[in-house]
């Protein structure tokens, strides 16, 4: 086989059909986040505001974030060494897990090197082990809770999003075996948030497992930052809540909090967790460090919240459409994919503003979008910037003002 | 279904077996490794001496490598923000990717989160995205590959672990399909060197696509530390390196390299690269300082193999028996996973020497192990305590003294 023609073939496809993805090249500056240094094509740069982020909150730059980090980065170096069984475990680790569980009210806590490993790993070792297993999951989960489910090749059913009587009707037909049911909290795209209580009580009627990505509300909600689960007083009805540190937190890394024995048992059997590098001391501690801070200090939470009204109602006041939803994600649907690369680029270029274009795999073709994510860093100068820019482009190319 | 009793009966029969895990808590201190203070379940600590470290030379504490992530913590925050595509693309991944590139000759190269995330993303998306292909892969291959190759759903053969000859035969069987023919350089837990030009020139002759992963070879052989490929003169003829950057370059994350078109085609296609935030950019500001300093240092190379050497030698005279083999690596067989334990625990107790128990499933049930891995920073001092303890323990515990 040629496989150079066949690998060009491909993304030629890609190329033509508009979903060929090109990274934008930046260069933080602590301190002075949003804000960053675009390095363009040619060599040059150019100052941006980012509009998509998800260090939702800014803790990556958060003094004492970066303080943990540079502080352990200087006593214990740069890398763990080794797997978590063979050398690999730091005291940091520890700390983190413990942090972690405490935060969901949960016995365990195990760490993971990325929140997309955690569902991965999680899922597909539930699947796996637990003979005659079926997992039952939301049509919208995330692309690591499919692959995770996908490789366990346990029984897979899928359920109506947020759809808790169709999750009723569908546990009730999967009968008498072990029931995995697997949901988000906030949905990412399109920032809709899911029945949770309604689901769990579903869940706990069959005496299924209960499983929740709260991956987009960590950090966010809740009075201690432990997620919508957490807002709601559901945390401990939830069997397990998983997590990341790699958006709110703004760090790395991904979590599964549980009780004791469940941590245990995906701690021994999988192969995610116990055939890879552990994360290095620094991003635990720098975890650690964001995880206590926005357990007591809401002033992010609240900034945040006040910054997303801000821009919705400016939104709405200039009839540009938006999803609306309870999160703090703000998508304004554009529904092809080339057009939606071009403002991308034209706010780019002509407004310093980063707002990623999001096509296929990220969505289903055909709903295209800018997604928004405003934080509690941005100024109102930045917001009207925005705003300007949004309602000059979407006259300009003349796109439908209904909302999606 | 009773979860906790299902959960708590599979953990009793691995504790039974002597099977499960322990982890040791560490505290690592930068400027003393391979000492570490350990954390004992009780509360109190010790100082240990690591003899199990996969950061194989020492540079997860080396000044220029702390320095560059403190640097980079600093100016750029804690972490990347987002996935690669969505914000997350940070001017050190790529410089990271283009020093990559250039290590192992190639075009291209694409960072992952871990070396794990990188085997099991690369193959199952080749497996899976190239119709009809056939994955050939060594029988003594990683969990990470094996997983990725089983994710991928693509036919797989085995072939006997190092035999070119029934890699060839089993080639031609196959027939005329894409093949992908995936192995090591250097098997993580036998130190054992696969005969690569061999492997290279069969899989030239069908026509496969070569997928080597480096991972324990990486910064350690070859004069830039471009693996046992550059050592050997053969990177040029393999299809893709794979490699991590937690072993020796001493940080965390994996990737791998190979003609622009293929890494264009994993980066466009990977479920494991697209959906997850990016690694922290002062992770590969960290990478890339010690892979550079790799390419032109050749004293820690140089200094590790004196002391492996060295290490060999006073086992032999001693008649402790191990593994041997042309790596870094020390298997001192135990063969009962409970003594295995029982020896370990012995040398954290009486001696302070930390070499962990090597068990099942990382090592076939019958062979556990204790994994020796001399590095730069063991002194002769050090050396001459761990063959002391070895002796004692292996004349006191009256382990058959026959080469295993
Ligand atoms: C819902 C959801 N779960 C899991 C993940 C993966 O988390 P991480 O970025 O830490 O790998 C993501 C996005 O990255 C996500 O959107
Ligand atoms: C052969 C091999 N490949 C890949 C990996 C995974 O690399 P990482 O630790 O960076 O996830 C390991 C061990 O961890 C390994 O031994």
């Amino acid at each position: 086989m040629d496989f150079a023609t066949y690998f060009q073939d491909r993304l030629a496809a890609l190329k033509s059909e508009g979903n060929y993805r090109v990274f934008a090249d930046l260069e933080k500056r602590c301190g002075s986040f949003p804000k960053a240094e675009r390095h363009r094509p040619d060599g040059t740069t150019e100052e941006v505001t980012i509009w998509c982020s998800n260090d939702y909150l800014g803790m990556g730059q958060h003094p004492d974030v970066v303080a943990a980090m540079v502080d352990a980065v200087r006593t214990c170096g740069t890398g763990a060494g080794g797997t978590r069984n063979i050398s690999g475990t730091n005291h940091h680790h520890v700390l983190l897990e413990r942090e972690l569980a405490d935060l969901h009210g949960k016995e365990g806590a195990l760490l993971f090197t990325s929140g997309y490993v955690s569902n991965w790993a999680a899922l597909s070792t539930l699947g796996a082990q637990i003979p005659n297993a079926v997992i039952l999951s939301d049509e919208k989960n995330h692309a690591s809770m499919i692959e995770g489910i996908r490789h366990s090749r346990a029984d897979k059913v899928l359920w109506k999003h947020n759809d808790w009587r169709d999750l009723d009707r569908k546990l009730h037909a999967v009968g008498d075996r072990p029931k995995i049911v697997a949901f988000e909290s906030v949905y990412s795209m399109d920032g809709d948030i899911a029945p949770i209580r309604e689901i769990v009580e579903v869940c706990e009627a069959h005496g299924a497992l209960s499983y929740i990505d709260e991956v987009h509300a960590v950090g966010m909600y809740g009075p201690r930052g432990g997620g919508v689960s957490e807002e709601r007083g559901l945390a401990h009805r939830i069997d397990v809540i998983e997590g990341t540190l790699g958006k709110a937190f703004g760090v790395v890394g991904g979590y599964i909090t549980a009780r004791a024995e469940l941590i245990d048992f995906v701690r021994s059997f999988a192969s995610g967790f116990i055939f890879t590098t552990a994360l290095p001391p620094a991003c635990a501690a720098a975890a650690t460090a964001s995880i206590r801070h926005l357990k007591t200090s809401g002033a992010e939470r609240a900034r945040q919240k006040a910054n997303v009204a801000r821009v919705r109602a400016m939104l709405d006041a200039r009839g540009i459409p938006h999803m609306k939803n309870d999160s703090h994600i703000i998508p304004v649907m554009i529904g092809d994919p080339v057009k939606c690369r071009m403002i991308s680029d034209m706010l780019m270029a002509d407004w310093g503003i980063y707002v990623q274009p999001i096509n296929y795999p990220t969505v289903p073709k055909g709903t295209e979008r800018l997604r928004i994510t405003p934080g509690p860093l941005h100024s109102a100068e930045d917001i009207a910037h925005l705003i300007e820019a949004l309602s000059a482009l979407f006259s300009r190319c003349a796109i439908a003002h209904a909302v999606a």
